[in-house]
């Protein structure tokens, strides 16, 4: 999974069956430094309460249509957490 | 999901068996600024309705296969919606 | 999938069960331009007619498998198609 | 797979069905070096014996959920090794 | 799939339940020049026969752990061929 910060939404009426009512979130990957890093992508939200600004990690592939509670849902990224802390060892030091 | 613009059309008469009557779009992955980034890639349009020059969002590997109306086409890449509006949290300042 | 162009051929005698008989080609990605980008890869020919030095593109994944006559082939990449025309819109300006 | 460090843990309460209960590191990929290469992500114990500043390897994507006790959790990356030695060639000479 | 070279050898004692007894080589992606590319992965070996410093080709994600005899063993890179000879158009002129 990736760390990433929801940056934005998407918002599109023309869509493939399955994504009607799927709420799409804009969320750019993270490095260690919770700096943007690559390309954002859209996310489908699996925890249901991610937030404008808010640190998420992500899921991709097969596993992130799995995770929502639809029986099939065309997506290949979602949104299963929000991040309350992210603990980095060099920082303890 | 990955933002992309639809920038042409790829032309194969010898395809794989599944193919048969799969309109093949011409898509270029976009950055945040919506600008081209990486390589341009070729998807199948589960949506039936994207054109020319036209912003939507693409699903990868087994999902794109799925997306789709038919049993099994061999495809890793689809279009599965035509973007209204891309809401950006950093450009509402 | 990808533009790719093929370059050559790969000649293994021991190979895992599954993949006997199988032709392995060479492909070289291609960018917009149609130049070569990253790396060449090792694709199965799901089309039976795909010749030296043709420009092709290729699935990735688990559909790879899949587009192949055979039951069970052990590829994660497979040429789907042989392209007779890409038509970029920019180009027709 | 891939190696990689334990560099740190990741804390949500937030998360989607089937992550109860699931412990989740955040790990650093390593180069052949063994330094730091690319972007750390979140990953799944399927050892249940990682701890902070190991070396692993990790499998991703599908594997990983498949990898892990439970039935289905949501994860795209798992620890399935805990490292005790890399034999490189080069370093034999 | 990709061409790599099998660099080392992956010791690990403590691995998740269907690792045991599989023999982890480490091995290098290589470039149309054959030449180091990218970082080292692990890689189970469906080929049983793969040495030291053998030019092998690769296949990744589910289709690595379905190339392996065992009927599930989370992997998610395997080497299926040992290369005899590439054949690059460009060098025969």
């Amino acid at each position: 999974m990736h760390l990433a910060r929801v940056i934005g939404t998407v918002v599109a009426t023309q869509k493939a069956t399955g994504l009607e009512g799927v709420k799409l979130l804009w969320v750019q990957p993270l490095d260690r430094q919770q700096q943007s890093t690559g390309v954002p992508q859209v996310a489908a939200d699996a925890t249901a309460q991610a937030g404008p600004d808010e640190l998420v990690f992500t899921i991709a592939s097969r596993e992130a249509a799995l995770a929502l509670p639809q029986t099939f849902v065309p997506v290949d990224l979602a949104i299963v957490g929000i991040v309350d802390d992210v603990q980095d060892l060099e920082e303890r030091v």
